[in-house]
């Protein structure tokens, strides 16, 4: 069944016909009630005052905003005034690392709760999901092992299946949203790179980080989307696709626009490793939710975009992000290098030997395959690339004890969605179905750069066909008996 | 006595009242008589032809436009139709590079004509001037001697003193259009990086590089970038500086705006090495010209700005432009770096040692220092920094013989101009006096990222007070023969 709407749940709270206290009490009894570690920090008396807080505005007739009472579940690697922050590390970061930077402000000012503060693998530098420091949330959708739940933000999926936050931050720099949003079987939206400001959040790679979150719905993430994208500054939908089929965009959090739909919607198959790579049961589960869309009345047509393959080879060869992580890991935590894990550590030792010569090479060969990979969609008059979001299931702790698995693991994990964020794209992941462990399968649809409104009312359609995550999966083994 | 204006100039083709093929005929007599070396191609013919048809448009009562009929030489950087190019190289280069660029084809669309291509460093790597491959111009102003003409726009000033051009078109990374402004006694404005487009020129630094131009007087320069910066798409000045005094600025090309004066302009003093390092001569007559201005209302106050020291030693220190030079010399010119003179070659042989690491942190420290710099200017209420444009008189060809002085000469003659360019500010030169070797002595005035206008105005303003540099310096021993 599909579950309440965010907007749904604000408005009741918004009008007096709940109030956010209860909504945060729901989410505290989901989280006590859960063993799926999916927080660092959990804070209930924290949510209880704000909640309070929001109640009071109601019965002062004062609207406490679009996201009223909506409980958020934030990323260790954000900064949460009050809050401890470790960014997945062994050590608690200096205090100013607590500052509340753009993403976090924005949720409270649009009338939302903070609950708690999930684990990232560490300083966000991996797409399993495992933090051997902190510790590495359960995947809800495996009853018997302790499933890898993607990352790096990857307590954030599990937050929403558990009901204990109804909005998840992460950030995504090569995937690390889109990842775990994959893995545990909800949406998540890569904005296009500087849409949004990063404050307040430790940094990765200062050319591919993007902050950003997972909800539940497609029409969630639209919905919280277009609130923080006018606090951001952006004018609503300047998209660059939007002649590009008959589909418009619609202003943002506008209530009556008209629905976009799949009738006539252009999808593109990239023919590239992307598919090729992908094991059989997860390209048949994905192939079989892009058969649906066909039915409703899309176009499937395969592409040239070599661009991808490209793109995702450079962003895996780590000559882009390594020595930017390594240059500010120095310079903003230093002392922090000697106690990383090996699984992060160990990827670092390198990154010294990248050459300024090569590194200025990345950022041209970005331009061009960017450049390259655009012109294709309009050529093609192209909406959207479709593609599995990961090539194979995330796999069960158990398995990840050697480095050099781990290590090859993490590539394939980031092989499928590091290709948008080389290309200055915007990307989502929906759930398409379950592969032949049971464990989720996402679609990533793939939008040219700037139009992210566009490409949150496309994923709207295409929920519309293909149900919501509860709709299309069910619910998870391990959440089952606490229903 | 003051040349007459370009406007004036254009204004009369326009009406007819003088054709564009007698101020082509001047320029061309001009060169014939000149044994200065400005260029590597002078173009007559097509001088010629491009005059006559601008003759013809006004005889079919059409408007050539506003810089109608007046001369244009071009840095051997640039590309120009049907005119070879070699960047200042051994060897021709491919034939694309050839194609005209957004400057260019301004120049045209304005109705200017081009008369031909100066020679620049080699592949503008370099502020001395010195071309061992395809010539050094002569500066006019050593009567006796072959002194260096300051670069890598090394034919620019002498171009225009020659009276072979009216505007010459130059380059500036580190300050190459500024240096041969300061050396031979013209005005050289350096936009804010990033404010017109760099297409048809050969890239040097793809973070630092702009093109920009030389011409005789600050009117001249503030008439022509209004009018190229309309065409690059540029409303008229959102000038974050515009608050900063009782200044305002006037919009493109605007001829009935009220004049801006020096009463009451706020021009601060760095207490940095830019002074200390100048030569007591050269330091001597910028003091002077700056007092002038202070009897004629100004404020002059010292200010600590550490940020122009440290800026300019990440500049020279190499690690910002070298790889990027290197990158884009291995990829755009495959097989030239074996042919570069040891004066260029030498310098890049240390390119591929500098890491990804330490070129990333070199971009943290640009926008920390600029952001920090530009912090100073608003608190201190700062109109304008004022420097010597450079520390030292070009020297002649003869003590350059050893390479390790022509890379110490080479250092000092960037490290005036460099910081502005780091610090991602605009800067222009202004002729302030001769030196004790009777060569001219630049006053640069650097304003905040984004203020052309307004420092093209202030600089039109410190002009009315100094004289143009026909009237404050007079005319180049050289040149007075032939006059």
């Amino acid at each position: 069944m599909t579950p309440e709407s965010l907007r749904q749940i604000a408005d009741r709270v918004r009008r007096g016909h709940t109030t956010a206290l209860s909504v945060a009490e729901e989410a505290i009894r989901r989280h006590d009630a859960s063993d799926l570690g999916a927080y660092i920090v959990f804070d209930a008396d924290g949510a209880r005052t704000q909640a309070r807080a929001i109640d009071a505005a109601v019965a002062r007739g004062e609207d406490p905003g679009p996201l009223a009472g909506l409980t958020v579940s934030v990323k260790d690697l954000y900064g949460v005034d009050g809050l401890p922050i470790r960014a997945g590390t062994r050590r608690e970061l200096p205090a100013e690392w607590r500052r509340e930077g753009f993403l976090v402000r924005a949720m409270r000012q649009l009338g939302a709760v903070i609950v708690g503060k999930t684990h990232t693998v560490e300083l966000a530098f991996g797409g399993v999901g495992l933090n051997p420091n902190t510790g590495t949330p359960v995947n809800p959708w495996d009853a018997g092992e302790h499933r890898a739940p993607g990352g790096s933000s990857a307590g954030a999926g599990v937050s929403l299946w558990e009901g204990s936050a109804l909005i998840a931050l992460g950030s995504d720099t090569g995937g690390s949203v889109r990842i775990p949003a994959s893995a545990t079987g909800v949406v998540g939206h890569r904005h296009t790179t500087g849409r949004w400001p990063t404050s307040g959040v430790v940094p990765l790679s200062t050319t591919l980080d993007t902050v950003g979150l997972l909800t539940r719905t497609a029409t969630d993430s639209r919905y919280v989307f277009g609130l923080v994208d006018v606090l951001a500054g952006n004018a609503s939908e300047p998209d660059r696709a939007a002649g590009a089929s008959g589909a418009t965009a619609a202003p943002a959090g506008d209530p009556g626009h008209p629905a976009t739909t799949v009738a006539g919607l252009r999808i593109g198959l990239p023919r590239s490793g992307l598919w090729n790579r992908a094991a059989p049961d997860i390209a048949a589960a994905v192939r079989r939710a892009l058969d649906e869309l066909v039915a409703a009345g899309a176009h499937l047509f395969e592409v040239d975009a070599p661009e991808l393959e490209e793109a995702g080879e450079r962003y895996l060869a780590g000559e882009l992000v390594q020595p930017e992580r390594f240059e500010s890991l120095e310079r903003d935590l230093p002392g922090w290098t000697p106690i990383l894990d090996p699984t992060v550590g160990k990827r670092l030792e390198s990154a010294r030997d990248v050459s300024a010569v090569d590194y200025v090479a990345v950022l041209r060969a970005r331009r061009r395959l960017s450049k390259s990979i655009h012109a294709t969609i309009e050529a093609r008059n192209i909406d959207l690339l479709a593609t599995p979001t990961l090539p194979i299931t995330p796999p069960p702790l158990s398995a990840l004890s050697q480095l050099d698995v781990y290590r090859a693991v993490n590539r394939d994990m980031l092989s499928g969605t590091g290709p948008a964020s080389m290309l200055d794209m915007c990307a989502v992941s929906l759930p398409a179905g379950l592969d032949e462990h049971g464990i989720p399968v996402g679609l990533q649809l793939i939008g040219p750069s700037g139009g992210d409104y566009l490409l949150l009312e496309r994923a709207c359609a295409v929920e519309s066909v293909l149900g919501t995550a509860a709709e299309r999966l069910g619910t998870p083994p391990r959440l089952t008996a606490s229903r």
